[in-house]
């Protein structure tokens, strides 16, 4: 009885249910750029998700996201013997309602094929029905055609790549041709550390998207603090140019549980714009670092190589949203130095965790 | 990428996804009967809701239920310009997953009328297109032709009726005719104390429903210990039959929120088997009252007219799944006496409490 | 291992835990005074609760509150055996802690007799000791010295008011006397509307406080959205004095799970700093009222009597912190009118919701 | 006004507050054995503790834990201004609500010094008293005569070994002198892998306890599915004798977070009583692999060396509580093979998962 029989509108569903206020994920901008929560892989009943496109604008709204993309796959669609539509569907449904939300709405397609070359989303398209083509190669040319950002998904799904993430000859004709910009590094709950040396070795786009295909609370428990897998996106104003522009510059991270998967330069600067470190000595032997977290960032902090008269801890957890303060000793009369950490949850390399030190 | 792309069968959506675990909500059986919860009012994509009807099954599932019915509205199908189905349909793609799932399925409608007489929902059909008629009172009777259990929903809700609860002529006509076996007394979080007395003297069945059409999540939260509104059926056996019967026979109690609505021989059978009363003797002085509660029920006890010589609490609220002692102390030399109290949060009359004695 | 064996300072335990940052309620100031969240009824092991001083301060940190008294018991210290110490002593203990959190302590003690009188709390102290009298009028007159306020506990606690909450020649003669300034409308999680009448009548201080003895997270599910009863006080300033003024002037209100409670002015003042009201006529027919509630607090709205060619819901709740819009249709050619309401979770009279009305 | 003024056990604190309800953690009793959890590392204010020793016993109780041992600090007591007590005493105000709420209370106390030795707890002491030594081999000697149980408390603790974990001769000495038996591998989060290494190589019993200091709401997020580091003992009873003979012969495992750290034997012993494991051939090409995890552990899965006909997950995550289905296929005609997979997160070595393999 959340429904009023005769006056519904499809922006209806953002307002009326009680839990439906606009979440916030407290992310910093960086120096020049807005930083867009972004979530560019996300399905609805037009191919094989579960749920009304609305819904997927209503989800985002809650969970203060900026931009998503409806990546409905091209060549499979289970339920089309009861949903008969054009492949622009799904997007011209959520529209008005991401409009009334305050959410960018990018359009977008998934082209959905075996491996290789797997699937591949295409984004900032302008006729989805283009794509739905025999060959996969004309579909990808239809994309760029349309001007599109096109980025290979999961491509170490199990379901296609059981045992080994592999990189096959058709990727690097698509690449070569202009035609796969970028790679999701992680897929759901799924980090691909090759997709991620990848990307650094051939200058791609990371990405990390949810592919949410049920609501997507049955993939994530909000209410004990997840959030799901996003692309960040450092553009120069809150807007779909802004957003393309972005992709294609590569200007991106991954934000996926409590780890940041990016260029080293974007970790630096989120770390650096998230955290106010102040340091203040207390006398000869001692000085204190206080760390004023203002974002939702956690950070896990491990010691690495350094002058050991600097005594500090082995590990240390920044936590979101706080003031925390360590003390560090000088031993044998030195006055300073330097303290060396690597940020073990932003990983830089696959794996690897990102090297910093304060002056102390 | 939590879907392979080849081989997905219906069935797949409840085991694949990893918070898929079958809940469990712990509400005793009544001697003779077990407690089956349900939840009679339900929507999909196929009338105005915004989820697929595999969705209502995973959700039934995970939260504990035993049995629902998919009620779509025969008159009001907002997504009809992109699904054209028979008003079967959302049983039949649902059939398979709740077979799978253990979840018994029950085939519904809603007739979806302006008040007189408003909605009502039919369960137990065999066939929902006969239900599509110009005249309401075709539509009835096509239902009770199928033999179905019929009863009305939400009967004060603000948008039929603004002000007041009413009970037109119409409903009389329904009710003499054996078109009318039952009413929602809850509907969502919203209880009507009218129905509730209706109920009782028109010898009605009470129901309580969620009426849910988003994600059921964007309206319970879970986490924190919610549950959904359900009426609890109380059937010989777990089967279509069982239930039907049961509905018949006024064999039901409404589980909203703390409150239990129903009968008084229900919710004291119900209070009676979720509790183990112990009580010990332990000197001349006072008595030690130990309560196991053996049931997810919470129980708020208040004290009513007593002898006063029997000391005891004012207020007391028994929590689930515990063990709790109270001390009641015997004042002037009195041996023994009748500690009386309401359990205010089950209601067998409108707003009303149900009194409970324990003898000392 | 969460200490440092040699350096530990008592400002330690804010600092260390990684749970420990600063909560916040949001709740709105009122016009020319600021809103402090404060509980005035706590103990510690220096009496019969279970923790050291130093946790009260980083529970009332850690959930936002602004200003404390640690009040232990002047005649009730179950611990003595083990611990001997001043009454002056657990206020000792956390005044630097709370000097280093930002949180106000202010000085008390609980005067512990049989009712009648029963409990009162005594703040503002200088001394505690000089307290510890054996005629309880005695100690009355010491912490009147000391220009306390002092106020009545817990008056309907039921192992000393077992089925009544009488008002008893004690509490005359104490009012008369200028030593019973307010009493606790609520203690814990129990309200009592005689003394919610009485403080109306009487002209006396509402309170809420805690009264918590264990660890507060025992008596409270934090997680699940809960928060201490606590007194909100009116101040002209965040100062012991401006919540001493504040306490005298009797600018409190009362905040309990989801309910206000306290003078008509203050929380028609809160209900009004905490919401923007935006009325939009769509056209001739209705009416959309926009609510922002800028707070933590949850609004449950009734309509009351009005002109019912005015159509609105019948009951309707208003979140925290979101925007929700409310349709309203004008009939037979109105133009406006009062949308009459009461909220009945700000009680104004005992179990009494406070009347409202919107101009259309 | 949680407390009867007159009549308090101290029994009380667990059963009179609403949220003290016993908890239970799922964890399987290995054949023979019943798998008891414990912690044997907790302080209260009769050290540099927070909490009154009921709190302890309190806590233990909600948890679901079996036996708890409460080991104030021998040299280190902060609060001895105002408490002035045996080092006994915690222990003997613990123990009634101990025997009342059924949780197995073992007497102990931290020899607590600089390092080398660093601290260690004494477990199954008749006298706390005797250990308070000026030379610290005497405190060792002192516990060995009561036929302690002694363990190294955070071999790895940087307050203490600032840059590595290092082992110095003084452990030598105890290990080779009977008076270090075992060491804690984890304490609070924090893993010691070289701990870990050396209880292995030198065969000692490996311990994880929370080493809590203040109320454990503090240190773990219950709402949020957290649990206390805890060393799960596997007793032939459920008794004080039995955990000090299982210590004595190592039957132990460490359970922190989703890991256990363990020996293989009791690892593997854990994996097999938890899960239940159902192979289904569906056909010439398929298997189906159903997991039914009757525990409260997360599994997870990875991929090891395998025969590439034998298709199925890289990564696998068993939930706790449910049943999950994974699909095996049989590629080129095999009939069947090893699925040979490595548990992540069970740690039969310093940060190594434990092999394991399902023949299909």
């Amino acid at each position: 009885m959340k429904r009023t029989f005769l006056c519904m509108l499809a922006v209806g569903v953002l307002l009326q249910a009680a839990a439906q206020v606009r979440g916030k994920i407290d992310i910093p901008n960086l120096p020049g750029y807005v930083t867009l929560k972004c979530d560019f892989h996300i399905h609805t009943v037009f191919s094989d998700g579960n749920v009304w496109p609305a819904v997927r604008i209503a989800e985002a709204y809650r969970e203060g996201l900026d931009a998503v993309s409806i990546t409905d796959h091209i060549e499979y669609r289970p339920h089309a013997g009861d949903i008969k539509a054009s492949h622009n569907r799904s997007f011209e449904l959520a529209e008005p309602v991401a409009k009334a939300a305050g959410i960018l709405l990018i359009k977008g397609s998934e082209i959905t094929r075996a491996m290789p070359p797997g699937h591949h989303n295409a984004l900032f398209l302008t006729d989805s029905d283009e794509l739905d083509q025999p060959d996969y190669m004309d579909a990808f040319r239809a994309a760029q055609k349309q001007d599109a950002f096109i980025f290979w998904n999961h491509p170490g799904w199990d379901a296609q790549q059981p045992d080994t993430t592999l990189w096959f000859p058709e990727h690097t004709r698509l690449l070569e041709q202009g035609m796969m910009m970028g790679i999701e590094v992680v897929n759901g709950e799924e980090y691909f550390p090759e997709a991620h040396q990848w990307c650094l070795d051939k200058k791609l786009t990371m990405l990390g998207n949810s592919d949410v295909h049920d609501p997507i609370q049955a993939q994530y428990n909000f209410d004990k603090g997840a959030h799901r897998t996003m692309t960040l996106v450092f553009a120069r104003d809150v807007s779909t140019q802004g957003v393309k522009e972005a992709l294609r510059e590569r200007r991106t991270a991954v934000y996926c549980g409590e780890r940041l998967i990016g260029e080293e330069r974007y970790l630096k600067a989120l770390f650096e714009q998230a955290l106010d470190i102040k340091i203040v000595k207390v006398n000869n032997a001692s000085v204190r670092v206080t760390f004023t977290n203002n974002s939702d960032f956690v950070f896990h902090l491990k010691k690495t190589a350094h002058d050991t008269r600097l005594v500090y801890f082995r590990e240390y957890t920044i936590q979101p949203k706080g003031e925390q303060t360590v003390t560090v000793r000088l031993q044998e009369g030195i006055q300073g130095g330097d303290m060396n950490f690597s940020i073990e949850n932003l990983l830089v390399q696959p794996n690897r965790g990102m090297d910093y030190t304060i002056k102390i």
